[in-house]
């Protein structure tokens, strides 16, 4: 028998997203979003919310453009920082040391000691309730040679992405490999 | 120096939701997406994506609500196999031997062997490409009690969610606790 817990934000995994925009000045910035995900396979689209109130916000809105960066878990400290802190104070590159590089795509830098980042132009906006929601087409990706596997994606066990526990406000790796999709099932 | 590794729907992790409807004769379905996510905390919403072929695409138009089904690690064959088979042509529910309980607050079903579920009404339909995303208002969450930690939520390291690595195609497990969110950041 199942207990009414009420009515949450509560999903498990959610990513750990950062997201990198320029703002009016050309000052790259960016911020953690942990509500968002893939949408869409053709055209291959991601989803982030963010608030009406983050500096990031107007930069998406004004610039038409985004990059989500996957960090690997030796970076949790920068990636938990870069959702507290706000680019309309702080430098959070300059204060971090990481590296923004311009998108030769889009209008968006994104995080050089990454393994990887995609690379964003803002297709649609839909305005939810206290998160707007923006989806972008993902126009390319750049990775890091060394986490590619022999068919030259990001090797999960390579990059080592950071997971969000929400409400329990914690972060996790990845654990064990299970099993392959579209291939277990079957023995049902 | 990162390399071009063009446009792919890559993320990590990916959730692995499996998404509860009710068809036309009332047949309980339920199906795997990896394209969605938290998208709003006021109102709570959760965004699924699913393409117009599937056959709980016309189910959740018509009955306008949806469960979303956190499996643990132990399901993982059964994740697979929802994503694999179709409601069309199989009783998924039968062949899998799990068991749908009909939400006491939307109209659809959620899966009473998993360890919490998602009741969501539909509140916004987007049409993206090949996928359509839904969103839906949390309404509720059910979950068992023996997942709960002291503070009534579902605790992750009980609970054991499946992850989804995209282009890897393969189901991981969580690993290891990283960090307090909105903390370790402050070192910075």
């Amino acid at each position: 028998m199942k207990k009414s817990i009420g009515s949450r934000t509560l999903v498990y995994p959610t990513p750990v997203f950062m997201v990198g925009t320029y703002d009016k000045a050309g000052k790259p910035n960016v911020m953690t979003a942990a509500w968002g995900g893939i949408c869409c396979s053709k055209p291959p689209c991601v989803a982030v919310s963010l608030r009406k109130a983050r500096y990031s916000y107007d930069n998406l809105v004004e610039r038409k453009a985004f990059t989500v960066n996957i960090a690997s878990e030796n970076y949790v400290k920068e990636a938990d920082y870069f959702g507290i802190a706000s680019g309309r104070n702080k430098d959070k590159f300059a204060a971090t040391g990481l590296s923004p590089v311009k998108s030769d795509l889009v209008d968006a830098p994104f995080i050089k000691e990454f393994p990887f980042a995609l690379e964003c132009k803002l297709l649609h906006t839909i305005e939810i309730g206290v998160h707007v929601q923006f989806i972008g087409e993902i126009v390319d990706i750049k990775a890091d040679e060394d986490v590619l596997n022999a068919n030259g994606v990001p090797d999960i066990d390579l990059v080592k992405p950071i997971l969000f526990a929400p409400e329990m406000q914690a972060y996790y790796g990845v654990g064990n490999f299970l099993g392959k999709a579209f291939s277990i099932g079957k023995e049902i």
